[in-house]
């Protein structure tokens, strides 16, 4: 007798892709499963870099905390060369005229912040100080958090336990079928993917088997992904010659910047330095073939790569600075690099893959961990709204439209830095190496992809770009910009990302304007139009099923003066709570806030309407006077809802 | 057969003040008990106004997070006048011109922020968007956050029980004694008090006595306190005619500063609105006798102070506005204001007296929590440093000498500010009513109280004045500035109070200056004088028995550009962990920190120590040239470590 049971999502691993799917599923209340084919988890090494982005999609799903607290913060890059013929192009530059440098000829440092700042023309926005925690503050600082990817996975797990739900390991899935009948791949309520998987017992024992019938699966398996393999799509992409080492571990040595994430590039080797939480570090270090490889056969001999040879590989590369035997070595390892991405995302819209098994990359611009939650992030809201029957399956194409796009231009990008940090730098003698100037100038251009908040989503059924005119720096189909608000009713500043939760529904911001008698009458009489039945706000809402299934959540801003403005004076299809309705002016302190409506160019004398996605990003933006624009949008993907008899 | 034990320190009353002293010494290693006669915690209602300053006491044991979190933050205080009479004098008054306010006649709004600005010149610190958390910023910006006295006892016992400590209940003491014997009270190893404790069990059952020897007792048992009026001390002061209602509840009013902190002054009555944590607030409303009295008796007959009596009241006070009646109510009660102080808060320095057990106060200037924790913080390290023979147990006479003097302080406030509150507004019909102006001087001058920062501890023992002048804006005596650092090693910007965490050790804070050749030699030789054997470094140290029992943490804080410093050139004895070295310069954003030398008055061309009491306070300030001096400062209380022969 096989056991068999149904699932209406099932996970197949348990990394950080598959553990951000289950976390978005089981946040929206759906009905899945998660294996891992590991006994335990990752216990060291790995990913660790943690992108502003991320943090900010963590934090709406109220998970960024714990990397803030314990993470390491990167506030500079350090490009270290050990060329003295380098000229040293940034205005910045640490002069080294100091007493306190006595190897100054060989140190040059480059100093900024370590991200880019975002597009718009804000301040830093400081939401911190006041809402105790908001993430999307954060991108305009730092480079990124490196935090353990156990620690990743553990934070997730601990949520998930909190939920009453279990990674459920060691289990193999062993077949995969997809139903070929139309019918039924279009029916959202049937199980058309039939799953096998083999229970692993201890030792001896065979493995107990399970018949898993699913409505979805999740393939998120990993670089080597067997669901991948199983539905035959093949990785595209090349294999560099570039052969990298990596070590984390407690340093022991006289090299100033080893608290900075650092890149040395000496003609003796290249090293990036990436500080870690505690007193760890990482260095990635360049490895010449005569380090790993056997003479013999001609590929990588991994029992020559020790962390001692490491170590000495860092040596040669930190001369004259001293590198002294580390008392500590988490872990070490060794890749050559691979820019690689999946032909497909999706089989049929019913079994997807994600993460490493879609893409991989070089480890060293921090892209892979992120680029595979994020995956997950625009997954889980689409699958949730197709369960639930709210949304037509059609929806989920557009998971393989947005993110295979988005994989294929981060490889792209990954290709061309990995090359520069792998060759030898330009000296007199090596004309033909790689200028600090060109290092300086796609390491910079890079803030896009190494903070993450450059993805740009092209128009789709989810992205409708026909009204971008009326708030032009509200970029439809990236993230929501970062922006301080004030509540009205209590004069408390709130970061707009911190009323954008990862809950499933999509956020109408209402910008009301400037609250003259006249723009009250307008916002009155778009309250009422929206208050019909034939409005997007009612017919694809459900209300009996209450507030955490609802599909609208509304936040209207006005305009002008916090002393003038009454909160009362909202209409209340737009007032749902007190403290939903916000400003745009500055705080009591006037140091936090204010200047919105100009910075996205949204004109304060009429009302305009910007929805935002479940997963944060822009969706669509329409004038009071457009409302059939919106209810033309949700109508390509969303079904209306039926009364029940 | 009793039952007898030995405790180091029996703490008698579980509400805040006895927690808090349960947590200091726990995170201290103090071998301790804590009792309360309650079966459990205080459900509702009680105390719930959290200070600035406590925010910061609170960090200091790593404890503020929830509340930063889950508390209702103070914005704006609003002073509403019933009344048209009212000159409105600040200069930042609501003009009321808007639209949006058709009551306006009736409603004027004066805005400051809820919190007095600090004394120094400092700017709004902002180190919560970097550091995750940090309190010390909070106190330019909130007035309070209010949250249930429930929540913050939840804390402190969660946090208890992190540590493996519960609070055993219901214990009821019945009787204390003292020895008399003056050797056994100067040995901080005897056990000189002996306290009866009946344990109460359930229903029937006579109580189980236990007799528990004591190093030291303190009695944090509250208002009617038990250990105070068995050791025969008087509260002195008076009880005023002011009866005050006071209800938790979920408003439903168009009364449109609800969620302000709002004082409402009108001929019908005044009233207090305190915004409480989700969608809670607090009213205190003025009671007149007809109320609360029972005409017979002439006492208070609580039967008729329910929760719609007080209602009632609100109504007529708010009116125009209304005020419906509520959906749920969470709890009400009635007191009369009384301002008074314990004639003594020790016996022999061998049981002390915390919290409402040695001064009560009104509630409405949110004080007497936040006074009850802060005593037992001041208490906490002293004892702990008596207990592991590190100090004098004459350092104990401090506590009644510097809380005193502070209870004494604020009961001399809080009548003032009673009595204003409390009197009817002046109009033309009552000339003799209290002012706008009145009102408005007092409750700003009351920052100091209300914030918690202006505690000033006159000099002793612990404070000594005699180098005031090296750093003129750092007042001995009161608490250390809030100031943002950087860290010279990541470039990350750091609060100076989230390095001074209450762990029982002083912090030398060493500002080493302009680090030029001449002041690097300076610095250097100052740490081979503190590596003498004959200094207060060494002397008073105990480095076998582990860093968490060590007596000092060094921070040497450089002045300059953090571009030319490395942290490597500190001398070793300052620099004890990468991370400690901090510069006075601004983070990579150029937004945070710097200014500091100047802010403080500390010269660049001087080496200068601050030493910093292990509760926070400012003890005493040095230069390089008067180290006998700090010698000197800790010699009056510290005692030699003796060496294992």
């Amino acid at each position: 007798m096989v056991k068999e049971s149904r699932v209406d999502v099932l996970i197949i691993g348990a990394g950080p892709s598959g553990l951000m799917c289950a976390n978005a599923l089981a946040g929206a209340g759906v009905d899945f499963r998660i294996i891992d084919n590991r006994p335990i988890g990752v216990p060291a090494g790995q990913a660790d870099g943690i992108q502003p982005r991320t943090i900010e999609v963590l934090q709406s799903y109220g998970l960024a905390e714990p990397l803030l607290k314990d993470g390491a913060q990167m506030h500079l890059c350090v490009r270290t060369s050990a060329s003295r013929s380098f000229h040293i192009l940034s205005s910045n530059i640490d002069t080294c005229a100091g007493i306190l440098q006595p190897r100054t000829q060989w140190r040059h440092r480059t100093y900024w912040p370590g991200c880019r700042r975002n597009g718009s023309n804000s301040p830093l926005s400081i939401q911190g100080m006041f809402c105790y925690l908001a993430s999307s503050y954060l991108l305009n600082v730092f480079l990124q958090i490196t935090i353990a990817q156990s620690t990743i996975e553990a934070l997730f797990i601990d949520s998930l336990k909190s939920q009453g739900v279990a990674v459920d390991r060691p289990i193999v899935p062993s077949s995969l079928e997809i139903s070929e009948d139309a019918e039924e791949l279009l029916n959202p309520s049937s199980y058309p993917v039939k799953v096998v998987l083999d229970h692993m017992l201890p030792s001896d024992t065979a493995p107990e088997q399970e018949i898993v019938h699913a409505k979805f699966v999740v393939g998120a398996d990993g670089a080597h992904s067997w669901v991948r393999k199983t539905l035959g799509f093949s990785m595209d992409g090349e294999q560099s010659d570039y052969i990298w080492g990596v070590i984390d571990f407690i340093p022991d040595t006289d090299f100033p910047d080893i608290r900075n994430r650092c890149a040395i590039h000496s003609s003796n080797g290249s090293c990036m330095i990436i500080p870690r939480e505690g007193d760890k570090v990482r260095f990635y270090l360049q490895m010449s073939d005569k380090d790993v490889m056997d003479p013999v056969t001609g590929r990588i001999d991994k029992a020559k790569v020790t962390a001692e040879r490491l170590i000495d590989v860092a040596r040669k590369t930190f001369y004259p600075y001293t590198v002294n035997e580390p008392k500590e070595v988490d872990w070490c390892s060794i890749y050559i690099i691979g820019q690689r991405v999946a032909s497909k995302f999706s089989a049929k819209d019913r079994v997807f893959i994600a993460g490493d098994a879609c893409h991989t990359h070089s480890p060293k611009a921090g892209q892979g961990m992120n680029a595979s939650m994020n995956d997950t992030h625009n997954l889980g809201w689409k699958l949730a709204q197709v369960l639930r029957g709210r949304a037509d399956i059609s929806l989920l194409k557009t998971y393989e439209l947005e993110r295979q796009k988005y994989a294929q231009d981060l490889i792209d990008f990954d290709r061309e830095f990995s090359a520069l940090f792998s060759g030898k730098p330009r000296t007199s003698d090596n004309e033909e190496g790689v200028s600090h100037e060109q290092f300086l100038t796609a390491f910079q251009a890079s803030g896009g992809f190494s903070s993450g908040i450059g993805v740009h989503y092209m128009p789709s059924a989810i992205v409708d770009t026909t009204h971008q005119a009326c708030a032009p720096s509200i970029i439809i189909g990236q993230r929501m910009l970062p922006q301080i608000f004030v509540r009205v009713a209590d004069a408390r500043p709130v970061e707009i990302h911190d009323m954008l939760p990862s809950d499933t529904r999509f956020k109408l911001l209402v910008f009301v304007g400037l609250l003259t008698s006249e723009q009250l009458g307008k916002v009155g009489r778009l309250a009422e139009e929206l208050q019909l039945p034939t409005s997007f706000l009612q017919k694809y809402d459900h209300p009996a099923e209450g507030k955490a299934q609802s599909m609208f959540d509304i936040i209207p801003i006005a305009a002008g003066n916090k002393d003038d403005v009454n909160y009362l004076d909202i209409p209340p299809p737009f007032r749902t709570h007190w403290s939903k309705v916000l400003i745009d002016d500055t705080d009591v302190t006037g140091r936090l806030g204010g200047g919105a409506y100009e910075r996205f160019g949204i004109d304060p004398k009429e009302v305009t309407m910007v929805v935002v996605r479940p997963d944060g990003y822009v969706g669509m933006i329409a004038p009071s006077t457009a409302v059939e624009s919106i209810d033309k949008y949700f109508g390509s993907f969303l079904i209306v809802r039926q009364e029940k008899p």
